[in-house]
């Protein structure tokens, strides 16, 4: 008998069908003799259209009640779960983050959370109860006031329940039945793989896969808790999530898969006195307004008039603004000019195998241009290669590594009908 | 500087434009100096598509979820206000029913609220802010679960935390600007009444005026708390209602108004022996099956068998379910048939004045007469006639005492575009 965390994403509850089959499998689990917790999204659109109606009512909406807001859906969600697996004949309780001991910090919209202390969940267990906690939010520890995770807060909140309960596995379903070599609606031999270790999963949400948010991850290797990257459409037994990279044989070590990121703009500040604190003046005003850097290059200082040229990439989100305040920079003499590209994307391979295996660089870099693709700025870490290219080759670009590094199977990979999460 | 509550309905903040405009009212209010706490029901339709969802992941869903579910409403409503109050630059902070210590009994889907601690709102209001309470939920003080207050519970909510707070009225908005002589939707030369003491609420509330439910006026008039019924489409003062009948001097009391019901059926148990316990046997079956009584009539027992009819009236949703336990008294030979009719309705007269000026009940009668309707059924109070008839005259009948009773204005009644509650 093991401890089985579950959680369900909204596409695999966006209608009272969906719900009822997600029980079905929660209740087959729980008959298999486990003790089992769930934690839901909210259903299909439905903080789309609270998103909606809080823009409506107010354009700056205040961000403790868009988190009172918000968290209306998971409950719903929650409680639905919870009535269908009754009507399945076992026995179900529902809980909020708060009820369930999610206990964060005072940052409405995106709370981290501090401490879980599920002693009602843990109670409903031990009465034979399947347990259901609304994902995405906790509640602030000093204040009592209800707080949101921020972006994939339910895989965060499900590894965290995991770990406080020291659950046996953290099952993540979606509508895809796992981690694949690259993105099978762009590679169609894209392999499924069994098995990643922490620091690769970690490596290839960091650089845009989005099958599980970056901070689940880290909560997950943190706390040692084995994910399982499932789909609720099969019963494929999806992939593990598990271990560290430094535990794989070498000879088993291979390459995880390609990732692609499309959603960074590349800043390129020119002319910045070869000083030293002139380059972290710009570092400063990017970091003071929360805007996170990616990728940096600073080329060496030309001879001529001894300044400096640095180039970085931030979510295109942040562009406008980050360009506002580069523009102040200029204006005050600290650089000459400010250039933004909003039209590249980001290419990865990640893999524990890159570490025993030589000439991946040089591998990679012929494939591209093989592929006829320029690369605009490599960086890399002892597991993952990236390249900033043009946004319309990025599609050309992940064939192309797949194939070289001979990562595609046999068969055409399964795409269910939903895409993405 | 006065404290207000103001409960808004669903139909006042049936879409985000009416949300501001309640929050324009709430925030002028405000402005007057006034200290305001809120309480919102759910968005216009979304109890009943709740409901809906629930219904199909299962038939017979448990109680507790469904309090689960349906909380989400309120909590949705309250923090849209909350965000559109602070659109127009007043300060915002919304409460959950649990945060603003609405302690309940732990009856789910229809609890009574036990105690009320407001211990938040009030450094809320100190704090100079418009405080929002989820209406029609609470918290069963011993397991912490959420729970609700039934039908109304909104009114309840709102009642119930301008008692605790000493709060020194508490503004009922719904889309009828008062209380009215009769149904203006029947009765167009209707008048709205500017007071009503608590007693004549009561019996309008008990025999079907849909504008205010029962318990919230037995809450109000247990703790003294002055109810204004107002409409949020309008600035009319509305009806206030407040005030014992002892106090009304008796040149001043009048009659109030004519109110309809034909929500109830009448069930008739035809041969019941005429001895000690035989009709207590009738309303056991039924009490035990929770359904409330609302009017009896016993007849004489026939000379010739010994045998006695009995005739009460019940809602028409609980009918079914009396018929079929009052067949199995059939079957046990303690009685002889059944019969059951829900072509009928409820046209009741109240009024204070009624005290004081006799023949009320022969004036009742003969309106009636004149306009050819049959009684069925006669049922009194200190303060109010209820008599029972065919469905499809009550319209007819309502008009009649109307007129009878001089109760009509001179000018037609605002019907607003929303109609009930």
């Amino acid at each position: 008998m093991a401890l089985v965390v579950q959680k369900y994403g909204g596409s695999s509850l966006e209608s009272a069908e969906r719900i009822r089959s997600v029980a079905e499998r929660i209740v087959a689990t729980k008959k298999q003799g486990h003790d089992v917790v769930v934690v839901c999204s909210a259903m299909g659109d439905t903080t789309d259209e609270l998103l909606d109606l809080a823009a409506q009512v107010n354009p700056v909406p205040p961000a403790r009640e868009m988190d009172m807001l918000l968290t209306a859906g998971e409950r719903i969600s929650n409680a639905l779960v919870a009535m269908a697996i009754e009507s399945f004949g076992a026995e179900a309780q529902s809980f909020t983050g708060s009820q369930a001991g999610v206990l964060t910090t005072e940052r409405h919209g995106n709370a981290r959370i501090v401490d879980v202390t599920p002693a009602r969940v843990r109670d409903a267990l031990d009465n034979g109860k399947i347990c259901l906690v609304a994902g995405f939010q906790g509640v602030n520890k000093d204040t009592r006031d209800v707080t949101t995770l921020g972006r994939g807060g339910s895989d965060t909140t499900a590894v965290a329940l995991a770990a406080a309960l020291g659950a046996d596995v953290c099952e993540i379903y979606s509508d895809v039945d796992g981690v694949y070599t690259a993105d099978p609606r762009i590679v169609p031999n894209a392999q499924k793989l069994e098995k990643l270790s922490f620091e690769e999963m970690l490596e290839l949400a960091a650089v845009g896969s989005k099958i599980l948010v970056l901070r689940s991850v880290e909560y997950a290797r943190a706390f040692n808790v084995p994910l399982r990257v499932r789909s609720s459409y099969s019963n494929d037994p999806g992939t593990l999530v598990a271990g560290s990279m430094e535990d794989i044989p070498v000879e088993e070590a291979v390459l995880a898969g390609v990732a692609t990121d499309v959603s960074e703009a590349k800043v390129t500040v020119l002319g910045i006195p070869d000083l030293p604190g002139e380059a972290a003046k710009v570092f400063r005003v990017i970091a003071d307004a929360e805007i996170n850097i990616d990728m940096v290059l600073q080329n060496i200082s030309s001879l001529e008039d001894g300044r400096t040229d640095i180039t970085f990439t931030c979510p295109r989100a942040d562009g406008p603004r980050a360009m506002e305040l580069l523009k102040k920079l200029q204006d005050d003499g600290s650089c000459k000019n400010v250039l933004y590209d909003d039209q590249i994307g980001k290419v990865s391979l990640v893999g524990a195998g890159m570490k025993s295996h030589p000439g991946v660089t040089a591998v990679f870099c012929e494939a591209l241009r093989d592929a006829g693709v320029n690369i605009e700025l490599i960086s890399t870490s002892e597991i993952r290669i990236s390249v900033l290219i043009r946004e319309n080759e990025v599609e050309k670009s992940v064939r192309a590594l797949h194939d070289a590094f001979d990562l595609g199977g046999e068969e055409q990979a399964t795409v269910y009908a939903g895409t993405g999460r």
